[in-house]
């Protein structure tokens, strides 16, 4: 890319065969939502969606809505539907519960299906939650478990290498909630098996970002986020994927009644279900389940290799941009900079980037920070713009120069997520 | 009560103070629905509350709102709202996750905190799910611990017998999902103290519908149900209730970000958050969780006592047309009939339940199966009205003197939940 403008840009918007998702979503007008990757924006469909559930199946159909609703169907029928944007064969993928609850049996399982290994191996700047569920589940089973960590940013190289006898699973986030880099998930799966391990691929900052192919490439387990890249609403119900050949053999820890093999027979003991639904625990949240198949309903229109092209033409855009327009400023590239590693985000790393990131929200432009010194802009093809990428920059530009971004108002430290 | 007439229970309807409640509630005109303790109705604003949130909050607001909206406070905000109708003091109440994963978390903890000890005593009626989630856990653990179940139906003295110095934790059901019995909270509550045990109430069947004083009952552990007396819409989240003295003391098994005390430090070492938040794991699905707070405001309106009053006169009323008016149609009663060993369900039994129950429904009279053989008719007090009994009994009465039921459309199965 030459001495850009914003008319190149346009041009691109203006060729973008996924241009006109945009206005499927409720986005406000001028806003530039780079954060689509914490929380998605809301489809626009999603509203008119839930006043249904609520209004007539809640509020007229009542109880005999679990089924002449399909509510009873749903953890399975949505998980299907995210399984085809994940690669994943039908009836391998569930919804249910949150993405650290379904880590925790997912770990256990695996842990369960190599009882004679005793380490998980993961990456030290996995996401928190992710070591934070693998610690508790070693302190609860105290057996001599462990938890070894590859620094953050490891290779694959160093992954093959740690693979020896003694890991039973190889737990890694596929794309990197800081740095957006993103691990070879094929090769290390391949690399696990050959050492006799088992993966599991956290894939939050992947479904509906990255192609993925799961079964192809041999995943054992994952799990996944329903809030972010597949728009499907604050804290949305998450999934997992259990690989069929391991369904038959795994029991869950949490062996609550919607994974019983009868569950409206009301036995008293459990008899897990056949397949993947053995992974279901307790009653599932209908509402917030009905907003993620909206959300993945709409994603599911989108040709994931167009999204997969715009994210990375977006991204290259950006880091151009950043290269070309924030020269002295102090900020530096904290993604890699090949496409192939890194998902559909890019991070540039400050000292400062706390008060930049809330000035710059200041200034309509949503990015996210994330501890230390990360600041995070995310790509969801389906609505950002090429002209975002450039109004982002514009706009962090001028906060720089200007000085803006020192002013007290913006070091003011509030929760985000 | 002598031979009552309709007129008797409209005189009811026009003399209850909570009759006002009704119209809070979107709910089919005519329709008889007594199976609020399955599914609670849609209470009126909640359609309106759920558009906000969705639209504005999620919509506009974005990510910005899980610190705007109060979105980040919801668990332990609607936590102590709950909490009020518990008999809770305030921060000792969480929404969280289902009741069969709170359950889970709060049974480890049970047992961690009795090392030495190895049985779970609990009742072989208990809901199916509870007794499936201590399966689950115990065969996880594989330290030994069994699961003791007395007879269904066993009384407080059966359970004072059974508490002895290897029973780590005492698991009831408080109202039992199927004879509506209720077991006496404090009194054994008292004795499991008394012999080093820790007492754990599952209250999905009494939370919103009898008087609760958990604090006060010297109660260890408890979880319930957001969908049932609360109004909180299908699969609403489930809360968990963790006496204050614990609360330092105990880790969750489920070791996630929300539970953690600086959960946006992003630490690699999990660090539990002092007090009920601990007992907190993945992002909370926000959207059911405003359903949940909508029902719960609601019910927070309306004094308990009153709720207990026409709870039981509502019972009682139904018992007694059951008992004049369906003489020699082969219904036994199957709650106990004292109104202080009951909650706030009647129900009968016969040994086809099954297509009675269609049959009624067929006449716009939802109550609910429970296998093999129970008709059971919930009393929801915000709603239900004092002929909804009447009509509820001389529909059946009609069912059953015409031979209605006998038709085969009735026999078929569905699932129920």
């Amino acid at each position: 890319m030459g001495a850009a403008t914003r008319q190149d840009f346009e041009r691109l918007d203006a060729a973008d065969p996924l241009r006109g998702f945009r206005a499927r979503f409720s986005l406000p007008q001028d806003l530039i939502y780079l954060d689509g990757n914490s929380l998605g924006a809301l489809p626009a469909h999603t509203p008119a969606r839930l006043a249904e559930v609520t209004t007539a199946e809640w509020g007229r159909g009542l109880v005999g809505s679990w089924n002449s609703a399909g509510w009873i169907e749903a953890p399975l029928r949505v998980g299907d539907k995210i399984g085809r944007l994940i690669g994943a064969l039908p009836g391998e993928t569930a919804v249910a519960d949150s993405t650290s609850v379904n880590l925790y049996k997912l770990l256990a399982m695996s842990l369960a299906l190599r009882p004679e290994r005793r380490l998980i191996l993961s990456e030290a700047d996995n996401f928190p939650t992710d070591l934070y569920i693998a610690q508790g589940l070693l302190q609860q089973l105290g057996r001599g478990h462990q938890l070894r960590l590859l620094p953050a940013g490891a290779g694959a190289e160093e992954y093959e290498q740690a693979l020896d006898r003694e890991v039973a699973v190889l737990m890694l986030s596929h794309v990197n909630y800081r740095s957006g880099a993103m691990h070879p998930l094929r090769r290390l799966t391949a690399r696990a098996h050959a050492a006799g391990a088992l993966s599991l691929w956290d894939l939050a900052h992947s479904a509906g970002a990255v192609p993925l192919a799961l079964a192809d490439d041999g995943a054992d387990f994952a799990v996944g986020c329903g809030y972010k890249f597949l728009n499907g609403g604050p804290g949305a119900p998450a999934f997992l994927y259990i690989a069929q050949r391991w369904q038959d053999q795994i029991s869950s820890p949490l062996s609550g009644w919607f994974g019983h093999a009868r569950q409206f027979a009301f036995e008293p003991d459990y008899a897990p279900a056949g397949g993947i639904a053995r992974s279901l625990c307790g009653t599932p949240p209908i509402l917030s389940l009905a907003a993620l198949e909206a959300g993945v309903d709409l994603m599911s229109e989108a040709p994931m290799a167009l999204v997969r092209e715009k994210s990375i033409a977006l991204s290259q855009g950006l880091i151009e941009l950043a290269e070309q327009r924030l020269d002295g400023h102090g900020f530096s590239l904290a993604s890699p900079r090949a496409a192939g590693q890194r998902g559909s985000q890019v991070c540039l790393r400050h000292a400062q980037s706390w008060p930049i990131c809330r000035a710059l929200a200041a200034h309509g432009v949503v990015g996210d920070f994330r501890a230390p010194d990360i600041l995070r802009f995310g790509f969801a093809p389906l609505y950002n713009r090429y002209c975002d990428a450039w109004d982002a920059i514009e706009r962090l530009r001028a906060i720089m120069e200007s000085g803006e971004w020192r002013e007290p108002r913006y070091a003011e430290r509030v929760a985000v997520t």
